[in-house]
């Protein structure tokens, strides 16, 4: 969901420079960062899902959300079969716990509380590993895909407001058009180009695997915005929380980078990069 | 849920021999049919969601299900990465073809979705590296966690219904007593420790690990009864199916193995011999 222009811009002007000192940090800092983004993102579902009148587990939901985030800071070093120990012993302790808790619609209990841990911590987290692989190869991948998401939104905003006449998707979101979408789309093309040409890429990549990326921030970040949009309309509520002073919650800001992030992570390993 | 006297012996008398071959036949036959039990559990989960009212996936659930187990049965040879890999793929289509489906209850559904397949395929699933593990090192702890719950529920059977007065959890399991619950334990123990004691688990294990096994197989495998009486109970349901013919469906007879398999799964991972 798009706040107001006047105050998108103020968020920008508060926000940009920490957000990008925390990236070109990288390390403790950002890790420790989207971390707590994805466990406040967390938050904010468990929240709307209350509002439906289930009663997720929050304890078990944080827990088990914390041990993923740490795979994620300890992936490189750390057998993934801790992984499914962690899934696994995660969700019999749900199911204990539920025994006890003596709450109607126990079912439901357990399964939003699940279904909030892959939305936020288990998508969100990939941001860790990514920034790890610029660390370890001297790029900035991060930036791009950050920057190339944020010009998507901007644009798709920019020229949907002035010329989107015709709506893509008017029952999820009402003011998505058309016009907006392929600008966002080619904005995300031409950023990540700029930083592939100015050399903040590397060499690592092909022309080919920097137009999947523009398709992954282009593409997927504004499906994601969508995804958001149905969460939040499912729970009948405007923004998923309110942590940025009226400007909405985390999930609000950083819907796009859930569906950004994961694939781009996956397409590093499946390039046999990370 | 225990049905009665003569159903069980009915049960026992058709399907033992049957389950017994399964076993011991090991491999692809038996892999296939745990898959397969894992599957109909998953559909017996998603049936109960609709009773609730909630239109769960079956096309995702069930396409990342057999993901899920195709990585147990590789999973000696491959790479762990492939299963963080499926979930998130798994969780963005979900997300994506729920902004299609035009449904009430958005978040419900995928919630649910998702539980199923933890619920069933992912706990259900550890039976089949268990198995391959057997085969590697020509033991059978496969055959001793099977017996083990078996005798565990026999006697607590047996026990309950002739001295089991105090109830342990009425709210959940209304038949459950302390007495069935105590002598099903014991018998657990005394089941794993002849497995033992006869050589069927070869060298491997300490003597403390069999007494591990025997609280996975007589303490755990009785939670999951319980567990399962909740997820019934949640739905309005007194079986979780009829595949069974009348003696109900699959969940209502795996539940204990539901809370056992993994948890000797990762006992052995945690010895490090898998």
């Amino acid at each position: 969901m798009s706040p107001p222009s006047s105050d998108r811009t103020l968020i920008n002007i508060i926000g940009i420079p920490g957000w990008i000192a925390i990236i070109w940090l990288g390390g403790l800092v950002y890790s420790g960062f989207m971390a707590l983004c994805a466990l406040i993102g967390l938050f904010e579902f468990y929240k709307m899902a209350s509002l439906k009148g289930v009663s997720p587990n929050r304890y078990v939901g944080f827990s088990l959300s914390i041990l993923i985030l740490l795979y994620y800071w300890f992936s490189p070093q750390m057998s993934e079969t801790i992984f499914i120990g962690f899934l696994i012993m995660g969700i019999m302790w749900l199911l204990i716990e539920e025994l006890f808790r003596n709450l109607p619609d126990a079912v439901g209990n357990m399964s939003y509380t699940f279904f909030g841990i892959f939305y936020s911590p288990l998508l969100l987290g990939t941001s860790i590993p990514i920034r790890q692989f610029d660390s370890a190869n001297q790029i900035s991948i991060t930036f791009a895909l950050i920057v190339s998401v944020w010009a998507c939104d901007s644009a798709a905003f920019f020229f949907g407001s002035h010329w989107g006449k015709k709506k893509i998707f008017p029952r999820v979101s009402p003011k998505k058009s058309f016009v907006g979408s392929i600008a966002g789309f080619i904005a995300s093309l031409i950023t990540m180009n700029m930083f592939y040409y100015f050399g903040l890429l590397g060499t690592l990549f092909t022309s080919y695997d920097i137009f999947i990326f523009s398709l992954i921030t282009g593409v997927l970040g504004q499906i994601g915005d969508f995804v958001e949009s149905l969460i939040k309309r499912d729970a009948g509520v405007k923004d998923s929380g309110t942590i940025l002073r009226g400007h909405g919650g985390i999930l609000d800001r950083f819907d796009s980078l859930i569906f950004a992030m994961p694939i781009a992570y996956l397409y590093i390993q499946f390039l046999d990069l990370i």
